[in-house]
């Protein structure tokens, strides 16, 4: 009988868990979604967690251990697990692993932080496993990565370990402006991706004015009619995501050097390879659950943890 | 008898008139507050307008003329005024007011609009009787200007006449964000301003990250305990007015020579200050309401309007 491990990602609006064979490394079954953070109001984490895994752990064949990584582990989650200064590798990670209370044989592995001498300070909880669980993938040590999203990240890995990152409020920042300013009134909800209006707001984020003007051109375009209603969450979107990338940038002249390793859900893959591609870069596409499933997978070798 | 004149300054969260002398140019009444344009749902613009000016319009000697600006000649206010592009100065704002249907000897002013050879475009309604009015009070015929405010405006003037300007989203941006994302949550609400925050947030805005990662510092900063709850609002603010200065530097560089001439409200005056001192930048203060006043009064004597 091979050892199982239960793999889980577990964020603020997203629940997924997958049953791994350790031996091969291949998932065995999938549970594809469940409630986030946000959705647990009131609720109790071990019982939810309990009641979603029974089909894995009352076979008869023992339980096997659980390990969770993301916003699980943030003072709004189950219980806080801790966030080792950069540089993180999957040491450490093993190291910073907490029992999750509630819940035998299941543990919730830590996030990371930096801060910088300019007081600076940013916080990450899941996308050091990812990018730890990419580089695995990649069969490379280090490189740069893009993890885009709500909390939108860039990193830098040498060794395998994440050195160095900054988050980006894009996904949030653009939710925002669609539904609580004046630039998404006139938008026209669930229209589909326009190409056009999305690269005219990459060239509109790489002019000198700075983002809080860049956005403000989606209102002054619509109202004079060169951005259509229906283009309106395109355009901020290409302005949000060069602003991302030029911030990178400009943080990190060296991302130029070799291709940025994308982690991230199939949605965010078109605008972000063509926000790459007219700032001249190239990317590496990595799909998020892929990466959470290597990462924890290598954390998971560091750890003494088996079938109970 | 002398001549007298009504001025408006109606905006999408305010109104305010005053009954002005026109020869020697004094206020001699004001109504300081009454409904913006969110707040006219259902109402008649003609009815609302003539029902608070009654007092100075049916004394038995006549109807001084009506001369409003603001976003009244928005498509969302009374009726769409024109907004002639820049270069525009007091000649173009006199030729281009519209008699506002359903008041009589009432007119309102343009605005005005720019597009650059990028495909940006911008639009202006009321700030540019302020620059105009400022020009005048300064008594100067050009110079740099910042109107602080939910969308804040970064001008110039030349030979009386504006012929440049772009809008920043800062005022409405610090609101969604303190209103709607997770940089909020943990803020209390009605604080004091906070100078080491902003200054904080200023000289954070000063980093090469970007203001889509600036912002998210606040997160890192109050979870790792640098940044008290109570200073989160001044800190974003500090991020954000630092990233529109910083902005309208880049897109205009010349600011450098000379002072800026801050038209605002009494609430923005010192963060503006300060973060001009920041950057090494003079600032002269001209009060908003003073400069609509002087900036309509210049056009009324442009045209053709006396009491009936």
């Amino acid at each position: 009988m091979s050892e199982r491990l239960i793999v889980i990602d577990w964020g603020t609006t997203s629940f997924r868990a997958w049953l791994v064979d350790r031996v091969s490394g291949q998932v065995m079954e999938t549970i594809p979604e469940g409630r986030g953070l946000t959705a647990m109001a009131g609720l109790s984490f071990p019982e939810y967690c309990a009641a979603r895994l029974a089909p894995w752990r009352e076979s008869g064949r023992g339980a096997p251990p659980v390990l969770m990584a993301g916003m699980v582990g943030a003072p709004s989650g189950w219980l806080k697990a801790g966030q080792p200064s950069v540089p993180v590798g999957a040491v450490d990670l093993a190291a910073g692993a907490v029992a999750a209370e509630g819940l035998s044989n299941a543990w919730i592995l830590p996030g990371t932080h930096r801060r910088n001498a300019s007081g600076d300070v940013d916080v990450m909880r899941g996308e050091e496993v990812q990018i730890l669980g990419a580089l695995a993938l990649l069969d490379r040590p280090g490189g740069r990565f893009c993890l885009p999203g709500t909390h939108a990240k860039w990193a830098r890995a040498e060794a395998n370990r994440v050195v160095d990152f900054a988050t980006f409020l894009t996904g949030e920042m653009h939710a925002v402006l669609m539904r609580h300013t004046i630039l998404g009134q006139p938008a026209q909800s669930g229209v589909a991706f326009d190409p056009a209006a999305f690269d005219a707001g990459l060239t509109q984020a790489a002019g000198p004015d700075g983002v809080l003007h860049h956005v403000f051109s989606a209102r002054g375009r619509h109202l004079y009619g060169t951005l259509p209603a229906t283009g309106i969450a395109s355009f901020l979107s290409g302005v949000l995501i060069g602003a991302e990338l030029d911030g990178a940038l400009a943080r990190d002249p060296s991302i130029r050097d070799g291709p940025v390793i994308l982690v991230g859900g199939a949605a965010l893959r078109t605008p972000y390879e063509r926000a790459l591609a007219a700032r001249g870069l190239d990317g590496v596409w990595v799909p998020a659950d892929r990466a959470t499933l290597a990462g924890v997978q290598a954390v998971a070798a560091l750890m003494e943890v088996g079938e109970r």
